[in-house]
């Protein structure tokens, strides 16, 4: 995102944030959508250099899922990862093609896996026993055969700053490798009539700056496509190394940058292949935050300054938790900063608290600003991944719209929620 | 909530859960219109024994809000308290008196403002300096005066089990009495033209199982309201003594009955009234949890058992932290039972996993079940409060059906969201 502050303004994309909150309201989401595009290319770009096109970057859509977004990583040349019939249906509205479309989830319903089926996406990523035999009794149904890949715990974890093998993965996810489960799987499933075994899946944690558990991870995985190979006689042709690729959210956080992560991550397929003797697999990564997080800023309107003497100062907004749930949830931390008055010195302390009825709502504690006052737009970066697909109508607030500037151009992506929307499915 | 077991199948109600799953999907949530009646019954009763009238309970909506329940705690003599223009908005679509609404919340937008004085709600509850301005602006350019109240930080903290008296709360919320700040806002607002002073409120935390703490709480808001009468000759009529009151979602919550609550409250009001020579106010209080919470549960169906051996067992349901956040927020803990198995020996120890991409969405960790499998109806208790009304789209899940069973019939009070619905603001 171009950011720049001009007559103590704040800019995005040459587009100055009060204007857009004025043109649009307050709360609202706003999105650079060059952004996007060119964190789009970092991994296209990568793709193409490192593996010569035998690899396909996955727009992991539960980061920020709406049309026009799957649109806009579809003209990219990205496929897409969804984890839900919601997701799936919103993919395909934006015209995405669905044989780019991966489907994953540790719980997908019967009705899931059939719409799944029905719209001809191109992998269902396998996460459970019970799963296989439902997949396989509704491709039956279907007359089809369903390509799936699998999900696998390689026994990598892998946390922001640094990661562990465990002999066991502790997960909801996928089949464990190292007790057989993983092996038995794909083993049961050659067995049946209408699945069609087409790749393995990982993924090995969120928000992480290292390689290093990345490359371990495409060993283990590699290892167990030759196991696979020698013992079972089944050549797996994908290798899907899923996403998690950090982000900035605040000063000191330095994720690697994607291009190399890219590299590393190829030179260790191509050599691992040849030391196991298999072919080089079709390489799928599936980077979600990465490519949308940076692109999303949040204005909000503030609409009290509480100093508590010797305590602290409340900087009271007209949106929070109903629109960022992530401080709520993790302790999340993001930077803001008054759009009004970007010039002036980045010197007040603050705890930004949102307006539900919660003392638990709030944005962050102590965080940096200008010195605030009720009608300033407060600002808050790095907000466009799972902020709005985590939205809620907590307290009945609507959910704000999502401007995504566009050629220097704010449109409207996503209209603001009504009271009418917001009611809409009750009984009256 | 009436409970039983017949047949080896949970009923609520006299109703069948697994047939209410079969008749209307899984999840959803499924209410007693009885228990809401019951437990508003407890507080009315309580307002007229002890208070003879001069009491009026107020459902706090942002436990659960829907045209529905409005309507509902409003044919049993509750007036009503909302935080939003959207909690606001579905009260007055239930036909909800305004007069006896009142409209709380620590960031009123100028909007939610006008909508409030617009409606004729009862009383507005003051925050902030600025909102008092805000008000009193408004209300001039709509030539009405405002009826107001104030939050006010009374130095008492209650939490579950203990409470704390602070020199003076660190909370985003309110008006602090310690320093002179409510003292000095009541008196600013006694100079504004448009604004008329008709009350104090306080709230001291939620889930509270003591009594003491708000013995204490009124107490000390009688001492202000004396202190206002006395040193600038206003006479507040109403004193609002918030909400908290814990209920029972595992074995150990022990809450105490609401009568014994509102009598002992009741006594010290008498009783420092007449010490303080003030004239007995009007009493409101506001449950919410209390009056919902228990009256529901959330029917899932399990999609998956998977048993890591000397880990645990990952129990995978079709929903999750979309329609139940508080373990996710809070680690809250819940009781759950297989409701088609309900006659079993509920001793095997689950982790309980929600469908979305996120490895803590979970309802809760080493819970007792019977023995689950695949395609079994698991049921979670006490979810009528903060779950549909915290529930997400996250990961574009659609939000569950709201199933009141009245009269011993499951009717629909909130229907099912739609893919349709989730996408009806994307611009396609």
């Amino acid at each position: 995102m171009m950011t720049e502050v001009k007559n103590g303004v704040l800019y995005i994309d040459g587009v100055s944030v009060p204007e857009i909150a004025k043109q649009f309201g307050t709360p609202c989401y706003i999105m650079s959508e060059d952004t996007v595009r060119k964190n789009c290319r970092k991994y296209m770009d990568a793709a193409e250099k490192y593996y010569g096109k035998n690899a396909l970057p996955l727009y992991a859509s539960k980061a920020f899922s709406c049309v026009d977004i799957y649109k806009t990583v579809a003209s990219e040349g990205f496929g897409a990862d969804v984890v839900s019939g919601g997701e799936l249906y919103t993919a395909l509205k934006a015209g995405f093609d669905p044989k780019k479309i991966y489907f994953h989830g540790n719980a997908k319903t019967a009705d899931e896996i059939k719409f799944a089926l029905e719209s001809g996406v191109g992998r269902i990523v396998a996460d459970n026993i019970e799963e296989l035999d439902r997949i396989d009794g509704i491709a039956k149904e279907l007359n089809v055969k369903a390509d799936i890949s699998f999900r696998i715990k390689p026994g990598v974890e892998a946390h922001t700053h640094n990661f562990v093998k465990t002999g066991q993965i502790d997960s909801k996810f996928g089949f464990a490798l190292e007790n057989g489960e993983a092996f038995r799987a794909v083993k049961s499933a050659a067995e049946k009539k209408n699945i069609n075994i087409a790749g393995v899946h990982c993924h090995i944690g969120s928000q992480i700056f290292d390689i290093a558990p990345f490359v371990l991870a495409a060993k283990i995985m590699l290892g167990f496509i030759a196991k696979v190979k020698n013992e079972l006689s089944i050549e797996i042709k994908e290798l899907n190394l899923g996403g998690g690729f950090g982000i900035r959210y605040v000063e000191g956080d330095n994720p690697e940058p994607y291009e190399d992560y890219m590299q590393k991550i190829a030179d260790t397929v191509k050599s691992e292949s040849e030391a196991l003797g298999i072919t080089v697999p079709f390489i799928l990564v599936e980077p979600g935050r990465s490519i949308v997080a940076e692109a999303g800023i949040t204005a909000y309107t503030v609409m009290s300054v509480k100093t508590i003497e010797k305590i602290r100062t409340y900087v009271a907004i007209d949106g929070g938790m109903t629109d960022n749930p992530r401080y709520a949830l993790y302790g999340s931390k993001y930077e803001a900063c008054i759009a009004n008055k970007a010039g002036d010195p980045c010197d007040f302390t603050a705890t930004i608290a949102g307006r539900c009825c919660e003392s638990g709502d709030l944005i962050g504690e102590n965080m940096k600003i200008q010195k605030p006052e009720a009608g300033d737009i407060l600002t808050v970066f790095s907000t466009g991944a799972y902020n709005y697909s985590m939205a809620s109508n907590y307290n009945r607030v609507p959910r704000p719209p999502v401007i995504m500037i566009k050629n220097g151009e704010p449109k409207i992506i996503v209209k603001r929620e009504t009271y009418e929307d917001i009611i809409k499915n009750d009984t009256i």
